[in-house]
């Protein structure tokens, strides 16, 4: 990547701010690096109001509200569970936008998902939610910092004017 | 400091799966960093929960319960609002232990209170608080991490047979 981390979390809130619009986070295998990044830039109080660390499994039920159906029958590692991630915390915050990521930072695999699989859950203003999928390659840090360009990159490709 | 923010953190989990006891956050001005160090040891889903990133206001009463008296009378950055945030992610977790950080990343003052003014807030399994008062110096991020370093230090204090 050509930008920093922290350079692609500034142009995030610049974006929200420009648009006027709050955005909240459901962090799963970062445990709250989105947020971490997003808040290191001074003003990120403007545009991000917070969010959830639903890193244990029964906390994505509990905070976030992911039906323990979706959980009992996708598991957490899924785009069902990243999709109801991000409406739950959008319901339970207020935020215009919302994101949430669920996956495998590793090094060992879980539930039969192996390192790198991740699933990013994005709620628009309209409440209607997508997920996507990442398969990354890296040590845990790795997958976790990828995790976090990725989910700016897809923020700031809905964000911005040209998107619209 | 002698230890690296990520051993710190790896002795906070190690400490909470040697007692068989759950962490859960609750980050104001921080914003999500306690949980990301946490969280990039391996095996940290033994012992940390997840938590809340109650950055904007609002969401210190929405998330984490804080009454709106408190905030009203105490501010934000108060060790009622402190307390508050422990008990309340405590509860809303059913962590044994819970730390909650809020105050003054800066660089610009905050309702009448200096960057580097933070306040640790601390649950204990038997759901008893105490607030603790960081008086900090630095830039924005050198406050946030010094806050992490810090809550980690009192945790350690807390959790290390010794301290019995």
């Amino acid at each position: 990547m050509a930008m920093s981390p922290d350079l692609t979390a500034a142009a995030v809130i610049d974006a929200l701010t420009a648009n006027r619009q709050s955005l909240a986070t459901a962090e799963s295998l970062t445990g709250g690096l989105i947020g971490a990044e997003l808040t290191s830039v001074p003003g990120a109080s403007k545009a991000y109001l917070g969010g959830l660390i639903t890193y244990a499994t029964e906390l994505k039920h509990v905070l976030a509200g992911v039906p323990t159906a979706v959980l009992a029958e996708y598991g957490p590692v899924s785009p069902a569970t990243a999709t109801a991630m991000a409406l739950g915390v959008q319901a339970a915050t207020g935020a215009d936008w919302a994101v949430a990521v669920t996956g495998v930072a590793g090094p060992d695999p879980q539930d039969g998902h192996a390192p790198g699989e991740v699933w990013v859950g994005l709620a628009n203003p309209k409440a209607e939610a997508t997920a996507h999928r990442l398969e990354l390659v890296g040590s845990r840090d790795e997958i976790r910092a990828q995790t976090v360009a990725a989910t700016f990159s897809m923020l700031l490709d809905l964000l911005r004017p040209s998107a619209f």
